[in-house]
């Protein structure tokens, strides 16, 4: 059959994922990869996970096996309120939904928002797979630039006024792909006027526990107005992202259509590993665990900054990142990302993403993402000569 | 927010769930459930799967907690592959994305194919969870009256002919909420016709492992012209439905699409339990768990067939599943199910599901379904009587 011809319409801009296809070719040798999105298996907390899955077989097989609520599981639903609202975020069991990670949180949000020609605010650059989400919800983009302290929330106003966008997409804490944070003062304007416009703010928190200096900022939805907006959260960078457990919080009325949805979708989340989920939170391992996350990251993320300033030539700069997994590197304008990535996997088998998959406008080509939290220390520095000596010779 | 002002156009038709509506309210107290989708929970392989969780975790516990492909985990597709050509589809590893169960299958291939306002074949009744995918992707139905043989296939040349429909879907084997199988001449023109006029068949073959009696037929897949045969299957009713382990299979061209679309709804299947799966499958067990299913859930079939014939009056009808969930009850035309149950569920501690809820035109108000494979056999029998006086006190 011609498949092409029986595409629906929003498959138009639903494309391989560059990350993807890097990835292929890199864990396939032996690469120093930058490229990855991946956590650092080594840190996950194997054998409480263990002991806990066998815990359930024995107490609740038969119910951890069964479908279950396309809501989620009660209990942990609660604790994900209840750790939400120590947060600074008011929230109940009821405006919680568990997900199959965050990425399905975004999906459901879009899937009940957007419709096509719809214009949608975001960072620019932004999460690639939050963007190939509105893709393919055929919705179009309005890019605002960023600083060191996020979004330039001024620019957003003007939007506002003029465009009259359907929502508005943001990765606050060490946004990936920058490990940008947006700014106290700038998240209580941004709140305030999405509020003032009457827009929805989708909140994408994936890294958001993963802080490894600075203070702690309150989510957006934390703010006055803060019920326009929507978080994603998810237990893929603190627990393990293979179990694929993550959560969306908004306001009750949101939540019944977005529990009609996933229903839809996919019936509910994984029931078993909810109640993993659940026993491993409520015996307390959680907040120890992302402290000994922190602090492992830390040291990698200070080890690539270290070896930024040793090893890289003056006329590359890079983001700080208080947290997170990732940073971006801006090469000067004249060279291109995605020329020097193909040096580097064929001449020095050292893999990055160009920065450019995550300008939906196709700009940032001299711009390249770095993961500091998936190789190890020696790899780090080892990697980063190899990406100096190809910069310097390009 | 006024949230109503802001969803996208697709939720006009995504509504609650009449079957979760009646399990809210049943799962609350003594009820003799008919209602429910549930396979019996006494016949999980709990130990076994226990065992295998615990050999994961010792033997790839990090890789089975990281992050992996859209695709889902090789040798599991490979072993479902094989399975699927020994059943006679020729399917190669290419062919099968893992899905978070078989409604996620349906999901995907509907996101792939349907634009609004297209049309698109359906038995009538159909299954209630796949219509509301196809509600919430804006399609228009064609119905196509079931007999004893599923489907009547000769109406679906007319509408290939004058409606250009953009897609047949069809439930071949135990379908829900009939209990009817396809039969094999039908299986073999349908597919033909669809060859013919070029229209992609979406087959859901969820049941399709349960049989209790009479020959296997081929799935559409294995036909001439298969090719145009999407094709998803899960291990839902097999293992268990709370791992969230299906799949789905078509052409490879397509599947490069699907698992674009996979990626973009939740990264990939929950790692974890692709690799349990596959121990579970590879160890052989997988055939003798469902001749244990079947041999159970053929007893309690065989019961309510029993208890039908001996308490239901003789106006009452019903179809005769060869395998599968449910059997479908046709009340004297006067009668209303709707009416019915609500004496059942106040008066008589008893529910079952309205057929109307599966009629996309509304149709079918003196049918209801019933689940025989959730209840325990002492409970069909009760539950059967107790239906009895409801019918003839009405």
């Amino acid at each position: 059959m011609q498949w092409t011809e029986k595409y629906s319409k929003r498959m138009e801009r639903v494309t391989p994922s560059a990350i993807m296809e890097i990835l292929k070719v890199v864990t396939q040798s032996q690469f120093i990869n930058f490229a990855s999105g991946l956590p650092d298996a080594e840190l996950f907390p194997l054998e409480e996970l263990q002991k806990l899955c066998d815990e359930v077989f024995q107490e609740e097989g038969k119910i951890a096996l069964q479908y279950s609520a396309a809501e989620g599981y009660p209990a942990l639903r609660s604790f994900i309120a209840d750790r939400l609202t120590r947060q600074g975020e008011k929230t109940s069991a009821d405006n919680v939904l568990i997900t199959h990670g965050s990425q399905q949180g975004l999906d459901l949000a879009a899937r009940i928002l957007l419709d096509p020609g719809d214009k949608i605010i975001i960072e620019n650059p932004s999460y690639l797979a939050g963007l190939q989400i509105f893709d393919s919800y055929q919705a179009e983009y309005l890019p605002v630039s960023m600083d060191g302290e996020g979004m330039i929330v001024d620019q957003v106003e003007e939007l506002l006024k003029t465009q009259a966008p359907k929502l508005i997409y943001t990765l606050p804490n060490f946004q990936n792909p920058t490990g940008i944070t947006l700014s106290l003062n700038r998240r209580e304007k941004l709140v305030a006027l999405a509020e003032h416009y009457n827009v929805p703010i989708l909140e994408d928190n994936a890294y958001g526990d993963l802080r490894y200096g600075g203070d702690s900022l309150p989510s957006l939805r934390a703010f006055k107005g803060g019920h326009v907006v929507i978080s994603t959260g998810t237990f893929s960078k603190t627990i393990a992202p293979g179990i694929r457990v993550g959560w969306i919080a908004a306001e009750k009325e949101l939540m019944d259509r977005i529990a009609q949805v996933k229903q839809i979708t996919d019936l509910h989340t994984n029931t078993f590993w909810q109640r993993v989920v659940y026993r491993y939170c409520i015996n307390g391992r959680l907040e120890p665990q992302i402290q000994r996350l922190c602090k492992a990251y830390k040291k990698k993320r200070d080890i690539l900054l270290q070896c930024l300033e040793r090893y890289l030539p003056r006329e590359v700069s890079w983001t700080y990142p208080e947290g997170g997994m990732f940073l971006l590197l801006t090469l000067p304008d004249s060279m291109h990302a995605e020329d020097l990535l193909k040096v580097a996997m064929e001449e020095k088998k050292v893999a990055f993403v160009p920065g450019r998959t995550f300008f939906p406008r196709g700009d940032g080509h001299n711009t390249l993402r770095l993961n500091f939290v998936s190789p190890k220390p020696e790899e780090i520095e080892e990697g980063v000569q190899r990406l100096a000596e190809i910069i310097r010779s390009s």
